[in-house]
């Protein structure tokens, strides 16, 4: 299996940085190839602008999604999306791996998603979803919170975790092709205590023993929307 | 009144740029004062790291929550946080202007929440959602989608958008104290026609109108949880 790992902390000796040397020595022991997109050692910028693109469709006027379907046609990729476009497409596992800032991802990790993923290479003209750019590869996120797991079920104090992931595994894994796992997620790293946090790193790697047969989330499927309207078909 | 706008869209024709003109017209025709953060304009950094402080409290480790606090003790902010800040403490009311990105912000709005919003001066030790920093202040969400409103309910392709906004509604603009008002969302700008964008501006205004007297939306009270594990009480 090939695997990425989009990898999003400012410490390198972080409980994120330990979840991600535990699955990078897991996969490789076991005969895998890991390739691990460091966002902040590559000093990742993840503002979309005019230098996604080495081409212009529109100078007087920024449209993205305009711009990459042009730059699909055009090569006209920046060297650092083209990169990461190439990789996504290599890989069998997506694995996100990030602690939850502000109930969502890290800025540099949705820059990466901002950018990365492009209108024509990626998604558009009938590709998304269960038809999506990235049909039959797996999708998960590996997290870290600050809070403890009582306080993110339903009617918990910061609502529920799967609510609060739900635009992130819908709206960017699902909605590009990906089947896509539950979560891990290591609650409140920074106050348990050494033997909890081992016990996350065992937890971990077994979860990633059984990647291969662990059920994907359960989301819609195209079939159940008109192909114009895209309304639920009644 | 005082309004604060943040306005996170790379064109300034856009029409995210529109809605944000139409904002700033409306409150100072009113005797009202704006003051308009658009991050793109002003190249808002939003990577969360070490160049938010000016002061160090562990140089081996980088634990943003705890520089953060260390920061609020010992003025240690970088100048753009410190200044984001102040238009944070000094409005009465906070608009997040921006285009739906990947069913979220677009990464140069997620980073000025990750920087801007620090542990200590903005939040923590007691300090959040209803006895919140910002108790008092009013907030509002004003977006664009790409997508139609038919694909926005429950049920629909995309999912219901106010399960997609609530991590921002209630992780973000709630946890720090502000009472949220239900968004402004203007679906599909750039599919639809002159008419009805003309009229998503008249909205917009109708809506700025009445912001004194529409209801937040209602979210739980800390006093429904456990002041010490925060759990539900029964």
């Amino acid at each position: 299996m090939n695997i990425l790992i989009i990898h999003a902390h400012p410490e390198p000796n972080s409980f994120n940085g330990a979840l991600t040397r535990t699955a990078v020595s897991y996969f490789t022991d076991n005969g895998h190839t890991v390739q691990v997109s460091d966002l902040y050692a590559m000093q990742f910028n993840p503002v979309s602008d005019r230098k996604n693109f080495t081409t212009v469709d529109n100078l007087s006027y920024f449209k993205q999604q305009l711009e990459e379907l042009h730059a699909t046609e055009h090569n006209g990729f920046s060297k650092d999306i083209r990169t990461e476009i190439e990789k996504l497409e290599w890989c069998d596992l997506l694995i996100l791996q990030f602690p939850l800032w502000w109930f969502g991802l890290p800025a540099i990790l949705k820059g990466w998603a901002d950018r990365v993923l492009v209108m024509g290479r990626v998604y558009g003209r009938g590709k998304w979803y269960d038809a999506g750019a990235f049909k039959g590869k797996k999708a998960m996120l590996s997290l870290t919170t600050g809070g403890s797991s009582e306080t993110y079920g339903q009617g918990d104090l910061h609502g529920d975790i799967n609510n609060i992931l739900y635009p992130i595994n819908h709206g960017i894994l699902r909605f590009t092709g990906f089947d896509v796992l539950p979560p891990f997620i290591a609650y409140s790293p920074a106050h348990v205590d050494d033997s909890t946090r081992e016990n996350y790193l065992l937890e971990y790697q077994k979860r990633l023993k059984e990647i291969d047969t662990v059920e994907p989330i359960r989301y819609p499927s195209l079939a159940e929307y008109d192909s114009q309207t895209f309304q639920r078909k009644e």
